[in-house]
């Protein structure tokens, strides 16, 4: 009989992937986790039943999360990421050779070792010297570092699982404090469709509202996750994403990517009115 | 027991509503026919198992294969649309002023009458007297009409389907001979993702491509059709989409929208990198 992976993307919504090989299953310290395979997405994760990255699309996720934020800040040196076990976002800083050291927070050290034995190309990235693992919980980790970090990228799962504390106004306040002067903070910003994940978006943007001065949200197509449609927060100090943005800069790096360009970065900002309207409610 | 609407989105890929009530289920003259309702999206209809439209996310399609067109034609008189028959481009096209005439051409008449009886609000404008319904085939109305059209929109279904005809090279061409010196043809483009739609988005640009000096992709998140990433085609004999687009025009109109604005009008033009190269090559 057919083996079918199903993720509820709403209350009555289901997404499901035929799976024609399961790789690896277990309950982790803080939730459950599987590898699958599919023929046309390739390898997936999922933790708590939610796709985390399949092979065929983790790339969109991972270019929009770092490359956006790093063609505009001048000079990216020193980067704390959250949550980001598979790895895919060290992958892409890794690429820049402005950036000297990466800190790497995943409260789950069993989603690393996983992917680490399973998606060799996401986890390219995770011995480079630069980067240092720390398995601990993010919340706690921000809290210890003061005006530290050029970039913080918080790469995590949905508020509704694992990842709730980092939703929170005090771990914005946090970070905001372990950022430099000119920092920036880009976070994965859920999605403008579904009910809950409606109301999540419009929490974390009402908070990251109040603690920076500079908060804007962008999207991506990202096939894979609820809705396809994705948001990331972009908060800063001081940049604006798109009036600072050095795409000749940028461009000279002469990375290859399968989908950010400048042209792209500045569309990804120019969101549908019903999402404006959405971000701009109040919220309680 | 629930019942479940499932669309392949693929071979291996499912996406399952779940159906609180079955309004209408029929075999057309051409096609499976239903109408369902889902306490998320509102009534939704499929052809031959595929989503159509929901009342919830009809809008984002609508706004964007009408009012990308719209901003940038300096004055559309007189617009052909071939499908349509949920009536959700005729109504967009209704509130311009400027338009005084618009033929409707959609093969299957049912669908007209299914939608007129359970979709009031996307079929609002079919009675509007600018409005000349023909229930015929669009290959062959078109054929008929020599440099008569400001705008010609192709809101088709996939080319699997009925609406195979109108993705041959034939039916570009008799689109390009039945616009005027400076139309404009929009159409229904299919996605980039899976390799059914993304064969087909290829062709489809392929052929586009050898009829009009100006072939242009844009893009829409549209949650309920396959991957969420929609392609429209934007071909032109004079004008370019970004170009020529007269926002302050547009915006002067006062047209309130749910998802089209003008920066999004840009941003939507802005592709991924792995999209464009789909569409820069070779296609047999």
């Amino acid at each position: 009989m057919d083996k079918w992976f199903t993720e509820k993307h709403s209350e009555t919504i289901n997404f499901s992937i035929k799976v024609s090989k399961t790789l690896y299953s277990t309950q982790t310290k803080f939730q459950k986790l599987e590898v699958f395979e599919n023929p046309e997405l390739g390898r997936f994760f999922t933790l708590d039943d939610y796709v985390m990255i399949t092979e065929k699309d983790e790339f969109i996720y991972h270019d929009m999360i770092v490359h956006v934020p790093m063609a505009v800040h001048p000079l990216v040196k020193k980067v704390l990421v959250i949550g980001a076990g598979d790895g895919g976002t060290v992958r892409e800083l890794c690429r820049y050779p402005s950036i000297k050291h990466i800190d790497m927070v995943e409260i789950d050290e069993e989603v690393v070792t996983v992917c680490k034995a399973y998606f060799p190309k996401s986890t390219s990235g995770l011995s480079d010297p630069r980067v240092h693992l720390y398995f601990m919980d993010g919340l706690a980790f921000v809290k210890e570092h003061k005006a530290d970090y050029d970039l913080i990228i918080v790469d995590s799962t949905d508020p509704f699982s694992v990842g709730e504390g980092l939703f929170t106004h005090s771990f914005y306040q946090d970070c905001f404090s372990a950022l430099k002067d000119d920092g920036i903070l880009v976070n994965q910003h859920e999605s403008p469709f579904y009910d809950h994940y409606q109301k999540n978006m419009k929490r974390a943007h009402a908070r990251i509202k109040e603690t920076f001065p500079i908060a804007k949200v962008y999207q991506a197509f990202i096939p894979t996750y609820a809705s396809g449609h994705w948001l990331f927060g972009f908060a800063s100090k001081k940049y604006d994403p798109i009036q600072d943005a050095d795409f000749a800069r940028w461009s000279a790096l002469g990375l290859k990517t399968g989908y950010y360009n400048p042209a792209l970065h500045v569309g990804s900002f120019a969101l549908p009115n019903y999402v404006i309207e959405l971000l701009n409610q109040e919220t309680p």
